[in-house]
């Protein structure tokens, strides 16, 4: 027979913690503490079976469960020392529900059931005081009306001010039990008479509200969002009332067992002296500190610690009791009543990541959990918050307008429109943000130099929003509102006009963009942060690397602790200054003679590029991919900007236009590019190559160490291509080693990128020493998605539940993991010793990660700022965390 | 111990037709005739094993070949009644390179082998022919130069040109025997006197050359073309000279055992009196016939059969012969010395398609092959020479310029430049070829009205390629040196202006444009071609359906025996007339009632489009796809289109505008279409279904026979996206059954074109009753190829073997082909009973339909005009015929 009702009281308890599932986490943590033997009033629990048997049986209670609920009360009544529904001293009850995780959306709860005409006077004679009675009916006729009746607390407050006002009563304490009963008359008449004097009928009305809440608005758009499955239906808790608003001596609170912003080790909260639960979070009285000197070492005369000394000892030592039992930082609910104190929930706190951080740091080492749970209680993804500023949240800026929080971290900088102007600035030292309707590979430039960006259009995954991830920029995208204006140089949003020069800040955390600048709060990399890294990496398998080019992002890399550069892309290098006028002759040029001219300038830039790179790499491996956007990336686009770079090369107009529209692709996607480059025009291989080579022979030289050069050609699909190309560089190592007497080491392999080199990765491994996934374009082709145009529908996509999450975030298991578990395998079987990496943002994505390691790969990229994110995602996927399910989509 | 040497004679041989690989072509097919009892002159050849030796040693001969070389000339001689070299009566030799494969880059023939200053005298005296005997002598010196020594023709040809001016000589006959020593004297001149003496110097020399000529860049070229390995090598046939220069008794000539240009049952072939095998081929002598009418039955004095006819009816017995010993119409040489009948060469014979059909249907009537070997006798590909009107060969047109083939078969009429005067012309009566530097889905009404299509620009699977190609229209792109001039309203083309009304012919099986109307034969679809298919339909299992969405295109696939409709692209639809005005206004509607009320105008012409097409495939089924390309195909390119557009609308420009720059995308390929837009605007769903349910209902009233409907859904990746569409699909299904009382019978799939719907295929299939690949894009995604941007290296990429082929044209089967065959798998696993086809333009393409076949796909659909190629190549490859190979690419 299902067991219905699992009955507790200080000392013992049916159920626990391990019944999570029936008892909802406040039915549980209930029985928990009073097993651990802690003041709880007693009470019983309703399975979350009753729940769900209610709704799969269009709202009939299960049979047997008014017996088992008899018997509850029946032994509430036992323990209580009296029974709910006797008039002369009645026990009261509260009816709460208790979801498995705690949903915020779930109201429902019923305070002070028990209460009638008859019985109120019964308690107002016990308790001797009146106006507490009428005070404690009011309070459940206005709850039980809105919560089994479908009324809205609006209407009891509007009742309740209204006969204030025509008193003249300020505050609820001036009201007499007279008043009070007056009151309730007009309560009873909102209730349109419904409210039921029998309080084994209020019992069920309240139950039965409980469970009709689990399917509330509220709770369903909360379960959505926290993907918590929709048919595991509320646990009720029934339990014997105690009041925090029976006097001086009486209160209510909540507590954490530790700092939950700092992390620090003491007893943390608030607490409101002659005050019911519900008083503390309403938020209509100012609560105290629970300690004497919460609030930088002002004595707090209200506190718990200073008014009830002895309560608060005894939460003190709940706390540190609950704590230890349940080995987390606990955030707690408690009434004092008439001194005594009484604890009526416990569940794990929320906290900031460096509270996170700093409490499983300390709490493994005081010995209350071992290394690897504290590796595992910190979510990867929150480390991001750590690793750029954030806004000091004491600060109150005034917010212009919210767009996407593209790039994390905040910062604040005068408004430029242009790369010029964002280079020049920080030529002169002042901080600059760049604003632009959207960003091209012709920002990157303007990009680095600046602080942050804030575009009006753009997703996530915009080009803004990707190269200011890679780069660690804040980065706000699709700002609402924002109009700019290039011409005038400003931008209006909400009513005001911003012109160049202004001061603002986004927060590429929230996506805020605010007017002038706003406090903040810088990131240190030392003390937990350093240690959990420590602990990450002597635990995991998998190996971090970043993505970098420019030797900023590389000191960077090494900064958050990555093993080496998985992906520089050497496209970026061909932007700045003189060099993209190069690449323009390069491009113009009628035939390879002409290109190895323009090229012949490209080399010593490129070298030089090289040898910074791998002088601040020495010892750790650098990969290098060879040149891979189409060359239309690198001509102006507007026919004014050709016709001055025309100008600037001495060419004629009407010929960079022409070969402008002989590279003009509909889908530069899939269009001339990558290896294709390589094939038709080698001698850019031959220049970037000598230009690797000749960079890690001096690199090597001037260090002394070693270099681990690795030379990548992306978007191969077949073997053939790669060879070709690394016929190209073997010649090209070859006449430097003749005329430098030095042989270059290096290893040469394949970025895969496209479905069909994913499927024939065992032919490409044999002629490649590595294969790295490049997951963004993979994405890309496996799914037929343009991230530059996903905007249209990708979002409604992930909300209709056709994809479980966005693809270009956290890796597609079914399509794209698929392909990539085939070629690692494919690529093993053709070339065991082969190394087996991925480059593309999902390399710094924790549930990505965990894919990865499962299947074997050797080592992600990602960013450098995601390095971390990397290394604690790796630890925990070794530890055992789970890559996300094969979704039936 | 290798054999290197293979003798024959007439009545016996070595080796022989099964040794094809170590004979070659000509070796072998001189064994065959021997062993026949044919006449052939004695001789013997050595293995093509030597030459693959010389080429793996560096030029070496291998060892044993010399004395196997010795052995057999002393063999020959005594089949031949005189040695080579006897000073007294000399036996000449030809020594000819025999490729396994018939290769015309095979130079390296040499002559009269065994002459020197020597035995010239004897072959003189012997046959009283002084000047016979050094013209013989001549053309060995000559021979050998150019094929041992590397010397040009032209260098001989200039010398006796010289020497025939300065005699005032015309023809090569008026030269004496003493001319000719003088002429000699100057050759051996030219030839720096490296002309050897000795005959088995000459010999050996001859070997030499013809294993070289092996590795011939025209040699090597050829292979490439036609996919023939390197690695074979060349066998070389050593053969007693036999003269057909020895006066008018003699001569030499080629034979067909059949009509090579109508198949028609009659030996055919030319014949040159007094005249080596050489003098026939190059073109300074007009040859006569071999039959005395065979030209319109004018008797030819001159003919074989005339002249001699006791060679010329063994001729014919001999070709009676081979012909049905091969079983097929063969390709003969032949000399008559003295008025006997040599044999020298049988192959079999090149023919047009006409006479392959006719050859093929014939021999198997005539009980020499059967049907199946009739069925694989032809090359489903030449198929297409016979489905489309082509240029009469007997006319001489001015060719105007040469571009790519890009849509078989020719048109002629006036030149138009906009689909606004192609249609007027058609509305007159007009014929007109439309004339763009590019096509878009703009054209595509221009492109139906007009006969056929001509562009500047563009690819073999350029927008303009592919359509005209479904649309069976002869089209040409890429045409060289046109210059279209849109405002002018004309071209030019070396030189020449043409105006809009001139008269052009485009031949889009030769790329050839020419001016004015060339003379044009049609095909006929009866005889010869209706029992092939007949014979194709009874084996194959593979069932052929058309893409086709007009009434015309519906009826050109009933006509071409397709079994179906299996692409119907309903966007087509939206182009015409009015109809393009309701599209855009849905496009610009604000909300989805707005977007309704736009579509309730479609509602009715969809209707009616769909109720045409299912009453042409009565009884068959139409596979209708939903609306597909990204909306802002639909909208104006230009400003001033843009303009005009918004007036017609009466909306205005400015939003217009704005909505343009919205839907823009960077990457249209991968971009918001397909079930994308269906999800977005679940309206046009609704339209459509309504559109395909009534229009089924009313047509299968009219036509009193059940429609098969199957409705598409394109650009799947999950299931979800399908269940979407299928819920709205059902919902309309229900309302019209609700409002007719006719119970609407359909099914409803999915185009799978995406990598990831391939993979996911299984769980795609568990909500589809079939499944289509569109290989077109699955090709695009997959290899990450844009159709439109593959003119930049996709030539270039199969030149240089990096892809076997052309992926767009046939399969990818290592990648893309590996994606359709793991999701057919899956798919049947989840639901055995799916129909699975595919409707890319790989449907038509016979090696790609050997591969659909093999992973077992229930039906290909693809333009009508290759319906008949996909019958035939469907039959054989139920006969066996085998699908290209997963090359190692």
């Amino acid at each position: 027979m299902t067991k219905w009702c699992y009955s507790f009281r200080q000392g013992e308890a049916e159920g626990g913690a391990a019944l999570g599932d029936v008892l909802g986490s406040k039915g549980a943590g209930l029985a928990e503490m009073a097993r651990l033997g802690l003041p709880v009033p007693p009470g019983f629990t309703i399975s979350s079976d009753a729940c769900r048997y209610f709704h799969a049986h269009s709202g009939q209670m299960p049979p047997g469960l008014t017996e088992a609920v008899d018997a509850a009360l029946a032994k509430l009544a036992a323990d209580a020392g009296h029974a709910f529904g006797d008039p002369k001293w009645p026990l009261l009850v509260a009816v709460r529900p208790s979801g498995r995780v705690s949903t915020p959306g779930l109201m429902g709860t019923a305070l002070n059931i028990g209460l009638n005409d008859q019985t109120v006077t019964a308690l107002a004679s016990t308790c001797g005081d009146e106006v507490f009675a009428y005070d404690c009916y009011r309070r459940l006729v206005e709850l039980f009306c809105c919560v089994a009746l479908d009324h809205e607390h609006y209407e009891f407050e509007e009742a309740l001010d209204k006969h204030k006002e025509a008193k003249g009563y300020v505050r609820d304490a001036e009201l007499s039990a007279a008043d009070w009963r007056e009151v309730l008359g007009i309560y009873f008449e909102i209730g349109k008479g419904r409210f039921p004097q029998d309080p084994r009928e209020q019992l069920w009305a309240a139950i039965r509200a409980a469970f009709l809440s689990w399917h509330s608005p509220r709770a369903q758009a909360y379960r959505a969002l926290h993907d918590i499955a929709e048919d595991i239906g509320a646990a009720v808790v029934v339990q014997a009332m105690v009041f925090g608003n029976i006097g001086g001596e009486s209160g209510a609170g909540v507590a954490f067992s530790r700092n939950p912003a700092t992390g620090a080790r003491e007893l943390f909260g608030e607490f409101l002296p002659n005050a019911q639960g519900d008083d503390v979070t309403s938020g209509l009285r100012t609560p105290w500190p629970i300690r004497e000197s919460a609030i930088g070492g002002k004595p707090a005369a209200g506190s718990l610690e200073a008014s009830l000394p002895k309560a608060f000892t005894e939460l003190d030592r709940c706390a540190g009791c609950v704590e230890r039992h349940y080995r987390d930082m606990q955030n707690m609910e408690f009434t004092v009543e008439a001194g005594r104190l009484w604890m009526l929930q416990t569940k794990s706190g929320r906290r900031t990541t460096t509270a996170a951080l700093k409490i499983a740091i300390d709490m493994a080492n005081e010995g209350l959990i071992d290394r690897e749970a504290a590796l595992n209680r910190i979510e990867p993804a929150s480390l991001d918050q750590l690793l750029h500023p954030t806004i000091d949240p004491s600060d109150r800026p005034l917010v212009l307008a919210s767009g996407l929080p593209a790039s994390p971290g905040a910062a604040c900088g005068e408004i430029v429109f242009s790369n010029r102007d964002a280079e020049s600035s920080a030529a002169l030292g002042r901080k600059a943000i760049l604003v632009r309707i959207e960003t091209s590979p012709d920002d990157i430039a303007g990009m680095h130099a600046a602080e942050g960006v804030l575009t009006a259009r753009g997703g996530m995954t915009s080009h803004a929003a990707v190269v200011a991830r890679g780069m660690g920029k804040p980065c706000v995208t699709a700002a609402t509102g924002l109009r700019i204006d290039y011409e005038d140089q400003s931008f209006t949003v909400g009513g005001r006009r911003f012109v160049k020069g202004d001061v603002i800040t986004v927060d590429g955390s929230s996506g805020k963009v605010m007017a002038g600048a706003v406090r903040m709060l810088r990131p240190a990399l030392t003390g937990e942060f350093a240690t959990l890294m420590d602990w990450a990496d002597r635990v995991r398998r998998l190996r971090v690397r970043a993505n970098a080019e420019t030797p900023s992002d590389a000191r960077a890399a090494l900064k958050f602790g990555a093993e080496g550069i998985g992906l520089a892309r050497t496209e970026h290098m061909f932007f700045e200054g003189e060099r993209i006028v190069a690449v323009r002759e390069m491009i113009l040029a009628d035939n390879a003679a002409g290109r190895r001219a323009a090229l012949a300038k490209l080399l010593p830039m490129q070298r030089e590029d090289f040898k910074e790179l791998f002088e601040i790499m020495a010892g750790l491996p650098v990969t290098i991919r060879l040149l891979d956007p189409p060359l239309h990336e690198f001509l102006p686009k507007t026919d004014a900007e050709l016709a001055s770079v025309a100008k600037a090369l001495g060419a004629d107009a009407a010929k960079l236009n022409k070969r402008a529209q002989e590279l003009a692709e509909s889908n530069p996607m899939l269009g001339f590019r990558g290896v294709r480059l390589a094939v038709a025009f080698p001698e850019i291989v031959d220049m970037q190559a000598r230009a690797i080579f000749e960079a890690a022979i001096e690199a090597a030289i001037e260090t002394g160490r070693a270099t681990h050069v690795e030379i990548m050609v992306p978007l191969v699909f077949a073997k053939a291509e790669l060879d070709l190309v690394k016929a190209r560089v073997e010649a090209t190592a070859k006449a430097v080693e003749l005329e430098t007497g030095i042989a270059s080491r290096y290893r040469i392999g394949a970025m895969i990128e496209l479905p069909r080199a994913a499927l024939l990765a065992g032919e490409i491994a044999r002629s490649a020493e590595f294969l790295s996934f490049g997951t963004n374009d993979l994405t890309q082709t496996t799914l037929g998605i343009s991230r530059d145009d996903a905007g249209a529908f990708l979002r409604s996509y992930v909300a209709k539940g056709v994809l479980p999450t966005d693809p270009f975030v956290t890796l597609d298991v079914a399509g794209v993991g698929e392909l990539i578990a085939l070629g690692c395998e494919r690529a093993r079987q053709a070339r065991p010793d082969i190394t087996l990496g991925v480059c593309g943002e999902h390399g710094g994505d924790p549930d990505s990660i965990a894919f990865f390691d499962r299947i074997g790969v050797d080592y992600v990229s990602c960013s450098p700022f995601r390095a971390p994110i990397a290394r604690l995602a790796a630890a925990q996927t070794a530890l055992g965390r789970k890559s996300p399910e094969r979704k039936d989509s």
